[in-house]
């Protein structure tokens, strides 16, 4: 399948009427504990399979890899639908109102489509490979922050690895002296898409799943921005992974000086 | 005057009215520095001018206490308007999309009316002194949370007083290792009616200007929670404090436990 071949009006809608999915607060109280502060809702499982079963009617061809299922062994040579139904679960949860779904297609190993919705404020980001990032259909750049002392970084705190917060709240405190001030919303794919589109300067974050971060590290790069790993390289499409978000300058500084 | 005589559907709609000035980027990216990572811009400006000058047209006899003037001796045994016309100004400029216009009604040192609106979710929280508090109209309530590690916690950088922030990460990640996670939203007047509204579980901050907490504090307490100083005694309106909110377990817990 080309990626001409798939439809990006439908799928913009198919996330859309999805996105409803999280106004049911009786689902979004429906919680099963998946390990330390990690939890799936009963809206995790609703907008999944909503999903699922329209992308493997209209892409029999495709494959589909998902935080909510146990994945069977994926072939990363062919195409691969990769989704996060709800990015903030705790967010849903406590309806703290910052919650995503993520969506991605990867081609052989590579992702060449990446959609990141947030209903609550039903802003649709959008990115395809070469194509440049869109938020409702117009154009985004990150940020041109050149200095720290200019900057709004978002934070990740890893919340289901308590045990790396002595590393993480010792950079926390030396960035927060040095830029304007941190953020922390709890969604990896909301805040990748902020810096998509300029409104945070910079995101890292370690631990991260690929459904959380394959569409937004699209939307940034497609945006003019980079994402790396800790110690600087180019970050991949690994499972698991510690990533960096910025403009170039700002996602260089964030891994060469507090990562 | 009376509080009754207070037209509130006016005030909502004066608010909802100037929260449309938030939208020009142009405004927004003309910018003031006050101090160490604290700005004002020409929308603090503009909302400010629109909102003083229909309160001083409708209500006369109302002083008018503001972050974005240099306030004469006001007297408190007076009614006294408390506007801050952009919370979260940082965001602002970054068009980060979390910030609001808050306003409260003082009479005789005492905050009867406290409205915080939101232009971006056009939210807006309303409480009347011993009336309860609404979001859009509807009745909240605050979290019904009795431990921190079902809480989810607002923290306060204080970033304008950078000399604070050892003792405020320490904090941070002894917290961290307790509750669900932390938020950092830039927004106090946000932080407070999130917490009004049991979006939040908890929120703490430093330093904090009346005009930030006026209205966010009734919210708070006319939805069930309650608002302490650091040293667990109930916060005051004055012009400087450090507050700690929740509902009453999860406020307690912040000050005996953690501040």
């Amino acid at each position: 399948m080309e990626l001409a071949k798939v439809n990006i009006e439908e799928l913009e809608a198919l996330l859309r009427q999805a996105g409803e999915l999280f106004q049911d607060r009786e689902a979004a109280g429906c919680v099963k504990i998946k390990g330390e502060a990690d939890y799936v809702t009963e809206v995790d499982y609703r907008v999944q399979q909503f999903i699922r079963r329209r992308l493997e009617a209209d892409y029999p061809q495709v494959q589909f890899l998902s935080e909510e299922k146990t994945n069977q062994e994926i072939d990363k040579s062919g195409l691969v639908w990769i989704l996060d139904p709800v990015d903030g679960t705790t967010n849903l949860i406590h309806d703290c109102h910052a919650s995503c779904i993520s969506l991605a297609l990867m081609e052989r190993s590579e992702v060449v489509l990446g959609f990141v919705y947030n209903p609550y404020s039903e802003e649709l980001f959008m990115a395809q490979k070469g194509r440049g990032c869109r938020l409702n259909g117009k154009s985004t750049a990150v940020s041109r922050a050149a200095r720290m002392e200019d900057s709004l970084i978002a934070i990740g705190t890893s919340p289901y690895y308590k045990e790396t917060a002595d590393k993480n709240f010792d950079i926390f405190k030396r960035l927060f002296m040095d830029c304007q001030d941190i953020r922390r919303s709890g969604s990896a794919a909301m805040d990748l898409a902020y810096v998509a589109c300029g409104r945070l300067d910079g995101y890292f974050e370690r631990n991260l799943k690929i459904w959380d971060v394959a569409a937004g590290m699209l939307l940034v790069r497609e945006a003019g921005g980079s994402v790396l790993s800790f110690n600087g390289a180019q970050a991949g499409n690994d499972m698991v992974s510690d990533i960096a978000a910025g403009n170039s300058v700002i996602a260089g500084l964030l891994t060469e000086e507090y990562l």
